[in-house]
């Protein structure tokens, strides 16, 4: 039987443009789950319904996926075992016809819409902009809605949906890349060139943080990335999350993340899996 | 005359809640001009319409206001000289009479919506939820709605708009504060139990971050929060926003600084300003 991966849908997000160019450079077939929200896909997966999850964590424009780390901060049993980067390029679309001046409604998932603010508060100043579920979502909403509205979606949304293109690549910056995981419930194997995720929290005392990166000096680990999020038991507590260079078998990255746990007031491994090898 | 201070409005806002508070524990006054959206207000204070400008920059459960960091990071002339913190409680308001079986559209600013993410999904699994620019505009929409809209808004919004609440304090963490900073063209005079804020990158080098905390250990300051954002140049780079304790005119918080300066890439002063002294 073929492996299932769930991805948010509908058909034509940028989730959807992931999980297809993730597939298509595996060995294995894949079939396709669509869900409603980036927490429905990482229940899924807690539940059995998929073996794994692809969600989007990071963008370059835009920062961290709050929920996705929150997720990840909370649940047991879940590994990140992959990563996957695709550039995304934002369009305004709306219905076949329609005149820029006639947009009254912008609509987009809440990430494409900060990543087009400038371009939106230029060109369509006081426009009142909707929060969607998905840039797909946002879509088929301009397709139900009165010729006054326009969505920020990918290409592929506006072919799926019969949309016409007004403009291409609106988005505020060139650099506009999103880093999806892959989760499962176990863990894969090292490859040789893999990248490791933790979280972790500190005693609220000076210096805690710092203790925990000398560790990673200590053991000559490079840190890839640090991204805070509230521990949301006080304000000014934070949990930290951290990507760092190697696998947890590596004997020296066992070592330090001993150490990590041994020094933190919590600490989770997220996983160790191949770092992205594809052109970004 | 009075001094004037830009917020986010219209009125019934949380940062209308906050510079209310703000206001009276001052001993001057001041003259409140309410903006549509955060980026106009940074840019109402950039443009000398106002004296001062409040703007939220992080909440205890959503974490950082990223629209507040990037602009704070990109702006020159522009000081963080306060900081005032204020508890968020959330309501399900909407029309007199309405029942929560006949609400189909949710309505609210994406930060309310996030923490009331588990409310929501629970109660109103399925409903549309709408981005709108404030707590108040959606409060707004649901008068101008046909009885089927709800917000989630502040019980003062409730009260101005005529609404009826639904519910009280839906929020998902009983721990819900959003810190506000009051930002100035110019600096303050040091009071003895300030903080000061610093943003920062580094080369992209192993451990450079590692360097510039080593730093704030070497002259015993106290790093109360670390944050980071994308760099926005290519994904995998970031700047740090940092607070310490301690005022910019402290030898020690100076030479600290003159150091984290010359061993960054990038490297801007945000203001050094009093701690908060209020009850959380």
């Amino acid at each position: 039987m073929n492996k299932s991966i769930g991805f948010l849908g509908p058909k034509g997000t940028f989730s959807h443009e992931a999980v297809e160019g993730y597939r298509s450079g595996q060995n294995k077939a894949y079939e396709l789950k669509e869900y409603h929200s980036i927490k429905d896909v990482l229940c899924a997966l807690k539940d059995g319904e998929v073996d794994e999850a692809i969600v989007p964590i990071e963008n370059s424009l835009e920062g961290a996926v709050n929920v996705t780390l929150d997720v990840l901060a909370k649940e047991e049993d879940m590994f990140i075992v992959d990563e996957f980067i695709i550039p995304v390029n934002l369009n305004l679309v709306a219905k076949q016809g329609t005149k820029a001046e006639d947009i009254k409604v912008l609509m987009s998932h809440p990430q494409p819409l900060g990543q087009c603010r400038n371009y939106l508060n230029t060109n369509f100043p006081g426009v009142v902009q909707l929060e969607e579920n998905s840039t797909s979502k946002a879509a088929q909403k301009v397709v139900d809605g009165d010729g006054t509205c326009a969505a920020i979606t990918s290409k592929i949304a506006a072919k799926i949906y019969g949309l016409e293109v007004l403009e291409t690549n609106i988005q505020d910056n060139e650099n506009n890349h999103t880093r999806f995981v892959i989760i499962a419930r176990s863990l894969k194997a090292k490859t040789g060139a893999d990248k490791t995720s933790i979280v972790f929290s500190t005693d609220n005392k000076p210096g805690s943080l710092y203790r925990v990166l000398d560790i990673f000096s200590l053991w000559d680990i490079n840190m890839t990335r640090i991204e805070s999020r509230p521990s949301k038991s006080a304000l000014g507590q934070y949990i930290f999350f951290v990507d760092i260079d190697g696998h947890i078998e590596d004997p020296d990255v066992h070592d330090a993340l001993t150490m990590v746990k041994r020094k933190t007031s919590f600490y989770k491994f997220l996983g160790s899996y191949p770092a992205f090898a594809g052109k970004i």
